[in-house]
């Protein structure tokens, strides 16, 4: 089941720069193997803000918080989810 | 080059349904042609909603206009474009 | 899996009102029986509008929308969804 | 009388972890006392965020700010109120 | 218990006028009713908008929403509903 | 002359909390003060918000100006001031 | 007392031209004479758009709605008023 | 004195389409005088959507109003006015 | 050349009351000289807001960027720009 | 190809002023070079805000992205990115 998931990071002023560069090392190596593991099917950066589009691919809602709540930078974001079905013109669906 | 893109539909109200059914005939051939070429590379169904958000992959912002600018279903559209960069955590570009 | 979907509906108002008047019993016809199989959880009122905020129990995202775009309703509706997951202090989940 | 309820989380940055912990546990206390007694109906999770929607079943106006001022939260929260009233599609309504 | 209600009523471009005037004079008719047997307690017009804010002391949702939706000019207003609750620095609750 | 007033209170995280309850208790005084002298005619509790909804009948603009500057807790709120006229519908007004 | 009034207005689409152009000529007299009677003390016209910003200078908030009113173009507009104070620094009040 | 304008057209869904055109082509011929005397300096399309960026080299905002006023399409315009000043890192300006 | 101004002021927690009250001191003084050369033509406190709304009269953009800029509160402000042109109905102007 | 870019500063509260007077110094060089080799066309300030628009002439999101992060004073940049094609009414494009 897919999931269009808007990301804005707001990094924390006062955090020791290394500290959260250290938090985004951990953020890359998740995505990465969310990615390898096919539940995390596309990230693009939203050109000229600290944001990406994401397309989750999951069992569902529960699945998708789940995976979402544990990013290391979900402290620092706002997220919005919006549920995706497949479309009457989708190459695909034909 | 990637864009997102939102569009909304507004059905118009006065309009006879069989004509509004030929637009939107027109409307599914025209994306399909266009998923087969490679330039509409995603389209999605907003749950709930007449609406989809895409992914084009085109050569830049002229030719993304005259794709949208030539959609049937454009006089009836409310289109926003997302331009989108690679991502650092992007598995396909480490 | 569970959605909240808000629906606020906008009468055509150039449409003969018996003939409006078919459709919201289609649509009440169409609801009684999401209830009765379940999907359709909950129909709350919002005070002082002519919207409703509701549950939805289905399987997925496409379910759901081809609920929601078969409700009779539909195109005079504006509709918001939202996917929704288990909460940790939800008395059922612990 | 029912009244769903939106309450989005803003954890204070400067506040010592376990403190905040300690706090989260009297919510869910809270949460669970307030479930037990019928009167805090429904509470789920808005997916991607730390949110919730739930749906409260109190005698009043009055008895609605009691409990939500109570919650060990709500410094740190911004809590919208929608009043609900019965649906005519309410199947159990009819 | 109270609730603030402010309607912003949009006439109908394309109604009788002499229609329209019935219309408002019943909403007045009604709106005169509500208020002697005080449960529609204050009613203020909006300097510059077809708009009012009034304060409602009713038993509850329900009865506030039937009260809404019977108001002859329901149709044409745009409503919204804040529920009240007793300050704490309200004189008359000290 | 009547004004509706709103005030969102944002309690300052910073400061020492016997402090801050200080300044609520002048806010209180002032408020009393001032209903008792007819000026502050209303204070309503917006639910589950640390919000009021107030009615003012004062000699003008200036007056009312001066009246919410002086608020112990202006520094901490933010207002929105509708100015009110007489509505036709209005019982006293017939 | 003096206030600030923004009005934006949308032409009716439907209306004969000559009848709009004969409603805006009464507008125009109608701000003019308020204008010699100081009433109506400042008019702006808001640079690319059909709208005006405008300062009154009344004896208060039910002179100031009659006024608006009566404006000839005022089922034609969108009115915000904003009361205003004097200012700290106002030269002309040193 | 440069203006950043943004003009968003909604064509009027009621009007003979050819009719429609000669206004457009009287807009493109409008623009095109502008720009051959220099006071149209850019005009650019917002992808996507029927609007356009453009910047203005004018007098002053009245002249600015008056050419804005008089676009054959401005009763089909939402438009947007953003005054601009010389950057101090603008390179002409060094 | 017109423009009206507002400007919405939210002074430093964490500064100094006295320094603050000087930079205000010193704002102060800035507008009343720029309201005895009458490039300040009106400044109105709105009721209830840190804010105001003000009227200058300059040459151009790049002059009124320059004052605004200059403002000792320019660091504290939010501020609003909306360029103006004579209206039709302007006495001053028949 | 064209992009129009706003990019709004909040410089931050808690910087030496000189260091960030280093940043904005950085900033300037930073803008200029990149006016010089073309790929930053334009840069205006918005009259009255720290803000500019600013027209980006580079080879596609990716590179325009890599420009807009590599700022100095993107750290403490609000940017929004609208994406320009050529108007069918452009003088260059007859």
């Amino acid at each position: 089941m897919l999931y269009l998931v808007r990301m804005d990071v707001t990094p924390p002023r006062d955090m020791d720069p290394e500290e959260f560069a250290r938090i985004k090392a951990r953020e890359k190596d998740y995505a990465l193997a969310l990615q390898r593991d096919g539940r995390w099917r596309h990230i693009w950066r939203v050109v000229g803000e600290y944001s990406n589009y994401s397309i989750f691919d999951v069992a569902g809602n529960d699945e998708l918080h789940r995976i979402l709540q544990d990013l290391p930078l979900f402290p620092y974001m706002r997220i919005a989810v919006t549920p995706l079905a497949t479309h009457p013109s989708d190459l695909a669906a034909q």
